[in-house]
């Protein structure tokens, strides 16, 4: 039998396209700041064009959670759709060259690989504008149910509540997870990905999920109350509920306590883009190494912190280094 | 008639492949610390593979050039060949973002768009492998006579040497700006690309050459020679010579006269891709615009700072607002 995994993380394989932007573009292009927005092919490119000079890298929400995860040293694969381009071989190389497994095949038709046009205003916020390509066509086929079952934490994003498909892709995942005896993480992604589907996350956060992930914004969204009421809704409904406060650190409900922890300090905010991507990973490097909530959150706050430091989403330091003073008595 | 142009660069149009790597990469690679070596495509999909994770970027010598001439307020133009790939939509796009006119229409056959994969070692030194791709292809039907013809300087780099039919283009381009009154620049690019050429860059820089870029390792290798040696050779047939020595800063030699100018200081040196690059664009933006030789050099060194200070091979900063101390009495 192949080796346990910590985390299986499933998600949205896309390039990052990143370009610093003022406040007049996102103005210009309708853009609202802080938010992802799908896009189809045209928008996109309309939107590329009047972007500035830009640097791809590898991203993706779940697949950044699983390239901080190894960073730490934690075992992970993810699983995500990309095309057989030159797009598809860069996501393909980057998360494998992290020591990710990743177990698909790069397709042979169908849209391109997916891109995240991100813009970066001064204030170190990102705006997405997404064009899933082929992502887009992620289903239930691309499920692979040993590598799922490997898994002690199935990690899987909101964004894929977008297409019918891949939400049957998650449905598929979940269930496999649970029937191994796995957990079952989500991350509520973004506050309007949470307005388009807020009963079928509630119903998810009610039977489906172990660990939850979230902001402020994305759980008042969710219970159509305040942070602090949508935190009560949802530790009633699931063992771990972490909830992020950006600068003001995060909070861990679990078993009936609580747990705040500081934000782990950042010199200068560069770009806040994967902050909540390497949160997720540093909490469930913790978790799945038998660390305590809050240690565990410590390292999820270490981990954020060093990805807000520069531009992109994924660590560009060995972020097990970084912990290693985390982890001393 | 269109309006006239600075500077036309003229080169391999490519894709940086950027990651950091250890000493041990280097060896294990049998990689040459700090040159740049032509690979075919198997040998780049080796080297791809046992890199680490990696950001894209646009490059290209020459390309990057014109990126650093266009930050600081220059016009410019580029002429360099891409397939209609995804790579080379990034390249078309980053160029005429920064504002170089690029008049070349992807093609829509041959090798897919040419990428340069470039690992940074702990000590700042780039090592590049080129895979020139589509570039490989740069031919006399590549040049555009009017654009040639409108610009005050035309650019070469000495890289286009590798192929018989880029050296063919290089010196069409070469003639076309002479007759139209232009100048001609060269930067010799690497000392390897010299000792493949030395007796063609020889005749180049005897009969056609106005302006010559080098570091101390090819001005050196030209003349077979010390580099002072080789500086006393080549300022006896050009107009102008560059002489670029690093941290050491470097010296113009010009109608019998010498002009040293220290190297701008760095804080901190992460990454030294582009940085001939960047001090031809600074130094040929204080030419054309009627400045003075040892201030041409301040602002190609400022340009050259900016530019070693982070990762990447184009500049992250307005080089316009960078350079407006130098430009006051």
């Amino acid at each position: 039998m192949e080796r346990p995994l910590a985390v299986v993380g499933i998600g949205n394989a896309l390039v990052d396209v990143i370009a610093t932007a003022t406040e007049e573009f996102l103005a210009a292009h309708d853009l609202v700041k802080g938010s992802m927005a799908l896009v189809d092919a045209d928008r996109a490119s309309v939107l590329y064009d009047a972007m500035g000079p830009a640097v791809e890298a590898s991203g993706g929400s779940a697949a950044n959670t699983m390239a901080g995860l190894a960073s730490l040293g934690g075992r992970g694969a993810f699983l995500g759709r990309v095309r057989d381009d030159q797009l598809g071989t860069v996501f393909a190389h980057d998360i494998r060259a992290v020591g990710v497994e990743y177990p698909c095949t790069p397709v042979p038709s169908g849209p391109p690989t997916g891109r995240c046009l991100i813009v970066v205003t001064p204030d170190a916020q990102r705006t997405m504008s997404t064009y899933l390509g082929s992502s887009s066509e992620l289903a239930p086929g691309d499920i692979d149910e040993q590598v799922v079952a490997r898994a002690a934490v199935t990690y899987l994003e909101g964004y894929l509540f977008d297409r019918d498909a891949a939400k049957e892709a998650f449905e598929k995942a979940a269930a496999v997870a649970h029937a191994a005896g796995g957990r079952v993480a989500l991350t509520l992604s973004d506050s309007f990905c949470v307005q388009r589907f807020a009963a079928e996350f509630r119903d998810l956060v009610e039977g489906v999920v172990d660990i939850l992930f979230a902001n402020e914004d994305e759980l008042g969204m969710l219970y159509e109350t305040d942070p602090e009421g949508g935190l009560a809704e949802a530790e009633a409904r699931c063992e771990i509920v972490a909830l992020t406060r950006g600068a003001a650190g995060c909070t861990i409900a679990a078993g009936g306590g609580r747990h705040d922890v500081a934000a782990h300090h950042v010199p200068r905010v560069v770009d806040t883009t994967g902050a909540g991507d390497l949160f997720a990973a540093g909490f469930l490097h913790g978790l799945t190494t038998g660390l305590d909530l809050e240690t565990s959150a410590r390292i999820g706050s270490l981990a954020a912190a060093e990805v807000i430091s520069h531009m992109g989403a994924r660590p560009e330091t060995d972020l097990a280094a970084l912990a290693v003073p985390l982890l001393s008595p």
